[in-house]
C-alpha cells in the first residue's frame, strides 16, 4: 500500500476531481457518508475494522511526479488539475466509529466533510478497507459466536485474495474474536498471536509417518501437535501419536494433541478421542481443520464432536458464503454559500437505496440493563435528546414510530479522527479493538445474533431528520 | 508486498524448516507440485496467472534483522534456525506454465525442486498468490466468453479484498480478457486501459441533474458519458442526456453515451435505446453495470438488452459465485541419496485427494486442426512420445485408457523459470499474456467452456506413471 498509493482509486474520481474544479466547486464543501445496505450472510450485524488503514492512507496520500507524468500521458488532465494532484493534502473533517463498534445498515459509519475533490479522492481506497476489513471481522464474529470457548485460529493465508489481503484479514479476524493465525507477518505487525505445527509434506518427507512425528517430537517436545491424516487417521496417525506421546512422556514432555485435517470430523473426532482417552491421553487437544466455517462448527457442535481447536481458514479468509460487503459513500449535503451545509437525497425506486440526507450524528440507546436498544440518526445542528423520553421515527414509513423512555441511556457513535485536515485521533492497539468487539457483542441481543431470520436492529431517525428526508424526496420527485 | 515479505507466510513453514534442519534434511532435495483439484464455478478450465508476482517474492525473499528478532522473541527457533533464515537464498529449480495458459485439475501448474526447507518456505506465498490471481483471470475469461465483441470494463476496485488485492485482480482480469479498469494503479503499473465517467455524487453536488451534465460535457466534450438513474432514468436521466448531446452536437462534438447502474437493464436499455435512436443519437453507447457476471450478462444478452459495453465490479474482483481457487502443493518426490529423487505420494480415501507422483513434465496433444484434445503427465525420466501414437491412461482407473493417434502435435507445457536458484525467464507483459490467454481459450472446444457441466478436459498418465502410482499406493496402503 505503500507505493502508488495516490493512483489506487477509479479514474472517475479523478476526472470528477478535474470536473469540479473547472466547475468552479474546488473548494464547495461536502459531506459523504460511508455506510452499508445489507449485512453478509443476511446476518444481523457487523464488526467495523479498516479505520487504521484509512487513517494511515489519508495521512500519506500524494501524488508522486511519476504517478503526475502517467496521469498527464492519458491525455484527459489540464495541468490545472495536474497542478491541483501535485499540491494534493487532505483538509477535510473525518469522524468515525471506532474499529470494534458493532454496526448496522443505514446508519453512517464514517462521515467525511470536505472539499468535494478531497472527498471525492479518499473514497476508492476508504470503501476497499472498509468493506473487506469489515467483511472479515463480522465473520470471525459468526465463527467466534458458535465456538464458544474454544480457540480459534485463521489459517486462511494461502486463501486470501493477495498478501496484502491476507495481512488485512488477519487483522480484522483477530478483531473479529479469533484468537490466533498462521500469518506470520499479521503476528508481528500487529502482535497478534502466531500458531502452526507441520503439514503433510513433513510426513511424506520421512521414510514414514512414525519416524516424522518422532523427528518434530524430537525438535519441539513441548509444543508437538500432530497432523494425522496423510496416511489414514485412525488405522495409521492416531495410534503413532500415541506411540510418540508415549515416547515424549517418558522423557517428561507431554504431546499436545492431534490435528485432523479431511474426512468426516465427527465420526473420526470421536473415535480419535477414545483413543487418546484410553491410552492414557485425555488432555491431548484435537484440532480440526479443513473447509469449516460457522454452520460447519455450529453442525459439528451438535454433533458432538470432539474438537477442541478450530483452524478456520478459506471460508473465514475470503467470508466465502458471502465475499463482500458493499458498502457506499454517498453525498448527503452541500455548502451552498454562507457555509450552511444543505441535506441532500439520492432518490431510487428501491426504498433501501434511498439515502438519508444531511449532516448526521449517531446515538446509540442502551437500556438500563445495559442492552443495545437502538441507534438514533439525528441532523447536527438538533438538540441532542438528553434526560427525556424522545420520539423516533422508521427510516422511511410514517406510521412507524416509538418512544424511548428517559431512563435509557444513549452514547455517541461518531467520534472526531481528522480535523481541518489533521489527524486528532489515536487509535486503540488492535488487542483493545478486539475487547470492544466483544463487549460490543455482549451488549447485543441473542435475536440479533441468530443465523437465521435474526431480528432486526433499529435504525431510527428524529423528528426533524424524518421531516428533512421527506420533504427532499417530495422536491426530486416532483422538481 | 514490499515489507516484510519473508514474513508472510504460515508459521509451520518456519518451524517446520527448524525440524528438517535438526533432523539432517537441510539440503534434502525435494519436488513439489502446485495444483489445483477443482475449478471455480465448476466450470472447465482455469487461466493460470500469477506466475510474475511469484518470480518477484522468490528474488527479492530475504528475512531483514527486524525479521529475526520478531522470530526470536517467539522461543521456537534455535540460533542455527535463525541462522539459516538469515542467509536465506532461493537456490532450487522452479518450472511453470507461462501466465494466460488455459490449465486444468490435477495437472502440475509449477513444479519447485528444491532443498526441502527453501522449497517450503516459498509456498504460502506461492498459494495466496496463484490462487488468487488464477481464480479473477478464470473469472474473467467466463465473463469474456459471454460478453462476445462487447468492451468489459472491470470496476471492481472498491469491493476487492485490499488494496494491492484490487492491483493483482485488475491484472489477472485483464489477462482474463477485460478490455480496461477503473483502476489508475493497475492501469499505471500494467499499462491497462483505464477508463471511467462520473458517479451519482456529481449529479447530486449541482442544482440538478441538467446542469451537472451540462457541466460534465464542458469539461469532458470528447469522452462525455453520463450516469443517468440518480433520480429517475427514463423520465430525468436519459432526457438530460439527450438534450446535452444536441448541445454537445451544436459544437462539433458528439455524446459518447450513457450508464445505467440500477433497475431492470434489460427494460431501461431497451427504452434509452428507443429514445436515444429516436432522438438522433444511434451511436450513443448504452453502459450497463450493477452486480453484474457471466450469468446475468447471459440472461441479458437472451433478454435481447440493448447494452454495448459491461461495467463488471464485485462479482468479477471478488470471483463472488466461487471466491476462492483450493490450489495445493505438494511433495510429490524425494532425493533418497545418490541424487536420485524417489516418488512419492500421498494417499486419501478420496481419490481426488491422491497426489500424482514422481518428478513430471507435462504435454498437452493438439488434434490435426490445432484443437486441445488433452494433457499427459509422464515422468521425467521416460521418453517423450514423439511421431508414434501413444497409449495414456486415466489417473485412477486401470480400465479407462486411449490411444492418441500419431498424426497428433505434442506441446511441453512446463517451462523453466530458475535454475539453481538463477532467474532464467523472461516474462512477457501483460498484454502478451492476455493474448495467450486469448490464443489458447480459441484452441479449446467449446464443449468445455459451457457453464453447464462442462465436458471433462482429460489429463491421462503415461503407462510408466500410471504403474508407479499404482505401486506406491499399494506399499502405502499395505505399508
Amino acid at each position: 500500500m505503500r507505493s502508488h498509493q495516490a493512483l489506487l482509486t477509479d479514474l472517475y474520481q479523478l476526472t470528477m476531481v478535474g470536473g469540479y474544479i473547472q466547475a468552479g466547486k474546488k473548494d464547495q464543501r461536502a459531506n459523504f457518508d460511508y455506510f452499508f445496505r445489507n449485512t453478509p450472510d443476511k446476518g444481523g450485524y457487523c464488526i467495523l475494522a479498516g479505520l487504521a488503514d484509512v487513517i494511515e492512507y489519508i495521512q500519506h496520500l500524494k501524488f508522486t511526479r511519476d504517478d503526475i507524468d502517467y496521469l498527464r500521458q492519458l491525455g484527459i488532465f489540464s495541468e490545472e488539475t495536474l497542478s491541483y494532484f501535485e499540491n494534493f493534502r487532505f483538509s477535510g473533517d473525518l469522524w468515525a466509529m471506532p474499529e470494534g463498534t458493532v454496526v448496522f445498515p443505514q446508519e453512517p459509519l464514517i462521515r467525511v466533510t470536505a472539499p468535494l475533490p478531497e472527498a471525492q479522492l479518499i473514497e476508492s481506497i476508504l470503501l476497499n478497507v472498509m468493506n473487506y476489513q469489515t467483511l472479515i471481522a463480522t465473520k470471525a464474529a459468526r465463527i467466534r459466536s458458535v465456538a464458544g470457548g474454544d480457540p480459534v485460529i485463521d489459517f486462511g493465508m494461502r486463501r486470501a485474495h493477495g498478501p496484502d489481503g491476507a495481512l488485512m484479514a488477519s487483522r480484522a479476524a483477530y478483531i473479529g474474536g479469533v484468537d490466533a493465525t498462521s500469518n506470520v507477518a499479521a503476528g508481528h505487525f500487529f502482535d497478534i498471536p502466531v500458531q502452526g505445527t507441520h503439514a503433510h509434506s513433513w510426513v511424506v518427507s520421512f521414510p514414514d509417518e512414525e519416524q516424522a512425528f518422532r523427528a518434530y517430537a524430537d525438535k519441539y517436545p513441548d509444543t508437538c501437535l500432530l497432523l494425522v491424516d496423510t496416511y489414514d487417521t485412525l488405522k495409521s496417525g492416531v495410534p503413532n501419536a500415541i506411540r510418540i506421546g508415549r515416547e515424549l512422556r517418558a522423557r517428561g514432555h507431554e504431546l499436545v494433541g492431534v490435528r485432523l485435517d479431511s474426512g468426516d470430523l465427527a465420526y473420526l473426532s470421536k473415535r480419535a478421542r477414545r483413543m487418546l482417552d484410553e491410552a492414557g491421553f485425555p488432555d491431548a487437544k484435537i484440532v480440526a481443520s479443513g473447509d469449516l466455517d460457522e454452520r460447519i462448527i455450529l453442525s459439528l457442535k451438535r454433533q458432538k464432536a470432539e474438537i477442541d481447536t478450530w483452524g478456520v481458514g478459506t471460508r473465514l479468509i475470503t467470508s466465502y458464503s458471502s465475499p463482500a460487503l458493499g458498502g457506499v459513500y454517498k453525498l448527503t449535503a452541500l455548502d451552498e454559500g454562507k457555509d450552511r451545509m444543505v441535506p441532500k437525497i439520492k432518490r431510487s425506486d428501491n426504498p433501501e437505496k434511498i439515502t438519508n440526507p444531511g449532516l448526521k450524528r449517531v446515538f446509540r440507546v442502551f437500556d438500563n440493563k445495559g442492552r443495545m436498544r437502538g441507534d438514533v440518526l439525528l441532523l447536527q445542528d438538533e438538540p441532542v435528546p438528553s434526560k427525556e423520553s424522545f420520539q423516533v421515527f422508521h427510516p422511511m414509513l410514517p406510521h412507524l414510530f416509538k418512544t424511548y423512555p428517559k431512563k435509557f441511556q444513549i452514547r455517541e457513535q461518531l467520534v472526531p479522527i481528522f480535523t481541518a485536515g489533521r489527524l486528532t485521533y489515536q487509535g486503540p492497539a488492535v488487542q483493545e479493538i478486539r475487547e470492544t468487539a466483544q463487549k460490543n457483542i455482549k451488549h447485543l441481543d441473542f435475536a440479533y445474533k441468530r443465523f437465521r431470520n435474526p431480528h432486526v436492529y433499529h435504525i431510527s431517525l428524529t423528528r426533524s431528520l424524518f421531516e428533512t428526508k421527506q420533504r427532499l424526496l417530495r422536491e426530486v420527485v416532483t422538481g
